[in-house]
């Protein structure tokens, strides 16, 4: 998972990067990058770390120019190699190219093989420096980046939605099923497409739509401008945006998050009520959901488990010796509010099992009377291919056990989880709109030994050529 | 304000500390220090900045012994000062002290002209030094912790909850009229005194009890002890502690912070009720009187407001023009849930009313129609001399603006104040046990130039003598 | 400037490259980096900065392998972007290629264009990309590392020297000029390649010999065996390595550089003789020569100049107005040594004639009668395009003045410049076989606008094929 | 060991300590400290860390103030305690004193016992802060510091240079032996005070003289002024500072430093000639001793060993296992010029013992033919009790080895040492104005099992009375 950022802005680009990357810092706390462009140079500064520790005044003084990109990174398996921090550059034919992409392909290692025999060599093994070389290497001979996208749109299969820098223009496009979000802001001196509207709120700009799925987006310093490139018969919104990943104060293809969890939170009462004295969330996602449910069920909401505030990097952990006796250091119950009390533990999912075994153990500690464990999700019950670092079946608690079985392993006195109806109805997208495959093991693209639930992909065709000079497209041109 | 915390435990003391101060963390962010003791050697280690900062492994390693006492401290006004950083420590006739304090004293300058006229010499100009050089004279002579404390208290006008460590025994005691919160707890190999219970709990130790106001606690490898130095006709708990500044999942004095929020909550809606969409608070201290004002008033609670969690001491903050375009980026508004929304506005206080027209300002820039703002304490009318770094009168928006003026210059539609006599009764404790310098300028102390309440201190008769090898006391031993 | 290093270790790699690079930390204090192989996975850690600031324990032990390949970069013009740190990693069709290469190559612009042409696609703007990209390239069809690196000499024009890690294997290569310097070692549990014998010093281990010009060299667990890619009727080593670049203590291409640098010193009072009281090296380049001159004159060596050892990057520099009044804390002079003497100062070259004139200046202020300067290079009077920063021709103080213009200038009472024939008799190879181009402006390979001295090299036909699963060749096999 | 500096300067003070601190970094490289004091504000800041490593731009410009002192501390035994780094501060009746010191008491125990039994409590077990309190205690009733200082030197014994900053007055004291140096110079704005004159070359300043043993220096905005406090018999400067601590830059009590090494290292020839053919120094500190040698003896000054300059705190010291492997990374032998070779091996002194076996067991790996080692120093025989880190007896080699078993255990060839008398004269002055404890095993103070060489002090009765709010005096006002 990670967080992208693309800015045009007329008095300059590096310091509202760095503070739409903040707004972003939940979407990856592995590493940070931003490329800005100005005159003939392109300007690149990455590191693994937070982006606070990997920016500071003087960097972001010398990244020039009013055009540029940003990517935070999430830990992913194997991912945490510097080398592979984006964003990447590609400089060929007097082209300055710099690219970040969230999302994942499924056809990595076949597009790698095909390039590979075609003659590309390839730096890293990550997907990113694919999407970048099929760009490029269309570029070469269509001179278009309309053509490019399209052609690099046809070949890949997964979900991703990419920025690019080229020669000071900043581009933005989202695959044709729109399953990683990406949206654009109107800011003072510019436009900006980022991941989740948070970034645009960051910069006091104000929400203009999401990009379409299959839509690729212009920006420079005469405006926005827009073509689609594909279109299908369907979308496949990430159903976990919602229910986890995406910040609650984001509106993410025209719906609140705040309010989704909100709803689920309402109908995870209407469908699975129980009789309490407490709602509790685990903080801080259950939140929206507990306030929902408080709600509906006019149950007190009251916390039951209190965060520290400064835990960091550099905290030291516990040994395990130490850990018996400094357990409540990250995360602490309020005894007063648990004691003896008929508590709805609310939470937005279950993912291996292990944490939710490990609150409500500590919960019970604490003299709660009933442990009701309410939850933001269906069951996960199969991986993801599509960007969500999930863990495999194996691991998924839910995979090969019934909801009796789950609550029994994780101690909850009653166990419920929202239906996907429910879920579907409170995001308001249609279940055929939405990506489930983590919950119903059926996935929008062809997945080799996966069920797919297919669609139909219609690529546009291109009527609009523009030379390497200048890399416009002249259609919805807004500004 | 600060945070002070003393350790007695076989299993080493370094770890514990630093586990402890974390959880102690939001009470003190400049500076933070741990003294231990082994063999005959007192170890420190102090510096400016935060827990997690100051210590790594390595050096707790080296902060070698069982017994040991730490301290976290909030930057008060001129108080930046390196050589300020607590615990402070005194060496002299074999005898290896450490202290560390918090509270303030009103009679500092008096004191400390005293003891300069009887020839003692201080490094700085702290009231923790005045403190350490008053135990550490009577012990040249008395050689009894007892008589020593007995004779300090005498002199000691003000707050002060003390942790001292005297070759390897670690002591407590707070002053006649408990101003200042400092509790007890058992751990696995030990005991802990900390200023809250929160400590306590990162330990997974259990909350014995307060330390009762002009106790003087010991604790060695032989367990507890305790004696009664000083009796008073009052109490004096701070009731900025159980409003602002403790941890929610605290335990003071006998009462669960949380639910006096919520209480107060509660009251706010029974004595100033509204007819509204949402109750939203002000995170994160607002959230547990929004809880129970939602509770009372069945208005739902939402969240209107989202704090960035990533936000460090690194972050760059925006120039004045860079701010004009970054404003949302450490609170940023939930627009969807406050547009066209009459919204219930919590938060715990009104200090300068800055920060209150900042919020309200950005909520109706969000949409709201109406904004009502409710206030978990009474108006603060007077600054404090006890410990908590208040602002003076002249700053203190209540101070000469009524209820309408405050309303009318943070701009919300209506605001409303918790009743002092609500307020108390939330608490718990009587008005008369309480200090409500703040609200009342009316103070448990005598302030040159204010209305203090009286009180009558007695101190109770020695009658017990140790001598300087053992530093034992024999009452109520509870190991 | 740069130092590349390559180490088989059958106990480990990524210390003994560690303590390589910190031998040959003068060759580039920009940036460092080390890839080390093991089973399957190529291992990369580079960064800005010294080796001891990039690498730390954690780091290293995370470098696993036996094989692997390091580097340290020189901060030239336009080098300081992160993203141009070396080594650079290549991972395609099952290989994965790591290079680092010292020198600079005169065609990149067309081995550039060709490449994009043939549909290359570039990150970066450096000459060793392009290395790697030819290698890459060519082991695609010919899946011999042979044939790649003499279709790759073939094609390359300049100075290189370049370590490759391949798959686990250690190749080193030299151009056929052998104009940047490589050795080879033996130690305790395999073999090093490295620009210079004091990193093979470090590991205590035995130069061997130096890698010829043209040749290949492959170390694996086996241990070395070698190739001769390409002859040359000439060699061209770097003049300025000896004058300046190189440690001391290194042997290069058969010659002690101190031994070098001492003879130039001897020969200096030879062909420049001079009546004086003391002879004083500018520290600490100038020693062996200043040495070498008081040796043959018989005039007391006398330092007159001391280096402050503890100047590092962090050491905060005086703005103008401070630096008036903090001039020598850098480099003091020992005013006793100099005052009322008649000095024969000593260094090695004179570039832009600034540092001289400052230096010049000090030590008359310290009260010196006389300063004669002794060069220990002949006037640099040409750029450098094969790998060394020097300035431009107008930057040169030596290349538009005469001697009598250079010594009024930097203000000596005379000076002196060690004639070419003595510097070429001293370091003991004929000087067809040197690259003096900064010295006569006539350079061992074709250079637009410049004047070059032709050569011949011939590429041996290639007799080996190995597969690519082992990358091995089979001559001179020494292990 | 440590280095001390005061600084008055119309201009500023704290960007001038910072420099003169660099200059003395060779004195103390544990802990760094600056005073400052503007106004009535007495500003601190102090860390254990190297001078670039404890000060930033930041800090500087917040010492504000146009007087102040600072202070570099050398790791002595058990002086590693973040507490114990100076300068340290007294503030009472008004007055902001603080003090840093260069030397040993002999007689702490004694004094602080008494000083305890007065009613003093310490903070540290330091004798500077003895030291600072006789000062204050003596100022509290006298309001003159010449008196203070008087009283305080009648009851000090060991060695003492002093710096103090008394409310904005900078003064300077040095105790009547004149054992640790201390000297003056003028700067552009003002006048300094150090250790070593390198830190007046530092500020591009003038020397002046040395502090006169026993004298009291008081620099203020009205210049310089002077009393003599005490005279004695005789003087005692520290003999070791001239063989080994003292930059060879320095000018000490009216002797350059340089050319006492270089006098000894002719005198070493002349007492103890070889034949041989090369001089190879043990750098750095060597060199000096090597040069003289080679004038005198007309034997090449070749170097055969070479330092890492890149050696810092943050290289990663290797593992035993590693270590055979790495030996030769801080210090290289440059084997060509040692192979076969008959080498006078120069160094100022043998400590313990074990840096010349090492040393001379690298040479003779080399393939040097002969090692003969000439010392700068007689042998060491007994512990330093004023100032100096030297080990005890037991771990001194020469304290009960003759000088050809000091030969056998090193591994020379032959062993020279500098006889007493020669020493002495190339220092200057005659042996009863040096202490020689450390050669001699008598002292020139009285310690307790000890020989002691009596010495006479003198106290100059006080003439002047200066009241508490102006801290002048008024003799030899030269400003």
């Amino acid at each position: 998972m990670c967080g992208i950022v693309g800015i045009v802005d007329a008095s300059g680009v590096s310091f509202p990067l760095y503070y739409a990357l903040y707004a972003l810092q939940h979407r990856g706390q592995e590493s940070a990058g931003i490329s800005t462009f100005e005159g003939t140079t392109l300007y690149t500064h990455k590191a693994q770390g937070l982006v606070a520790e990997v920016f500071n005044s003087q960097i972001l003084q010398k990244l020039q120019g009013n055009a540029g990109i940003g990517h935070v990174r999430y830990p992913t398996t194997g991912s945490k190699i510097p080398e592979n921090v984006q964003p990447f550059n590609f400089r060929y034919l007097g082209l300055e190219l710099s690219i970040a992409h969230n999302g994942n392909l499924v056809n990595t290692a076949e597009l790698r093989a095909e390039y590979e025999r075609r003659g590309q060599i390839f730096s890293t093994t990550t997907d990113t420096e694919i999407i970048g070389s099929i760009i490029a290497d269309a570029l070469r001979t269509s001179k278009s980046m309309e053509d490019a996208v399209r052609l690099c749109m046809r070949r890949l299969r997964g979900s991703y939605s990419v920025v690019a820098l080229v020669n000071g223009t900043v581009y933005a496009f989202r695959d044709p099923l729109g399953i990683k979000p990406l949206c654009i802001g109107k800011i003072d001196h510019g436009y900006i497409v980022a991941s989740e509207s948070v970034a645009i709120d960051a910069l006091d700009g104000t929400l203009l739509r999401d990009v379409r799925p299959g839509e690729l987006v212009c920006i420079d310093e005469d405006g926005l401008s827009s073509t689609q490139i594909a279109t299908a018969n369907r979308r496949a919104h990430c159903i976990f945006e919602y229910i986890y990943f995406a910040r609650a104060d984001s509106v993410m293809d025209g719906t609140l998050v705040y309010d989704v969890r909100r709803r689920i939170g309402q109908r995870l009462y209407d469908a699975k009520p129980v009789e309490a004295d407490t709602v509790c969330p685990v903080p801080d996602s259950g939140i929206a959901y507990a306030a929902g449910y408080a709600e509906r069920s006019c149950i007190p909401f009251v916390e039951g488990l209190m965060k520290n505030r400064y835990m960091g990097r550099t905290f030291i952990m516990p040994t395990q010796q130490q850990r018996e006796r400094a357990v409540r250091i990250k995360l602490n119950t309020v005894r007063g509010n648990l004691k003896d009390k008929r508590v709805v533990l609310v939470d937005d999912s279950i993912v291996r099992g292990t944490t939710s075994r490990r609150i409500v153990n500590m919960i019970r500690e604490a003299g709660a009377e009933e442990i009701h464990l309410r939850v933001g999700s269906p069951p996960i019950i199969a991986p993801c291919y599509l960007g969500v670092d999930m863990p495999t079946r194996a691991e998924l608690i839910a995979s090969s056990r019934d909801v009796e079985a789950v609550r029994e392993s994780v101690g909850a006195t009653t166990l419920a989880y929202i239906p996907l109806e429910d879920l579907v109805e409170a995001i308001g997208w249609s279940e055929t709109n939405l990506c489930t495959g983590c919950l119903t093991g059926c996935y929008p693209v062809d997945i080799p030994g996966e069920r797919s639930c297919h669609c139909i992909v219609d690529y546009v065709a291109g009527t609009h050529q523009a030379d390497l000079s200048s890399f416009k497209m002249e259609k919805e041109r807004t500004a």
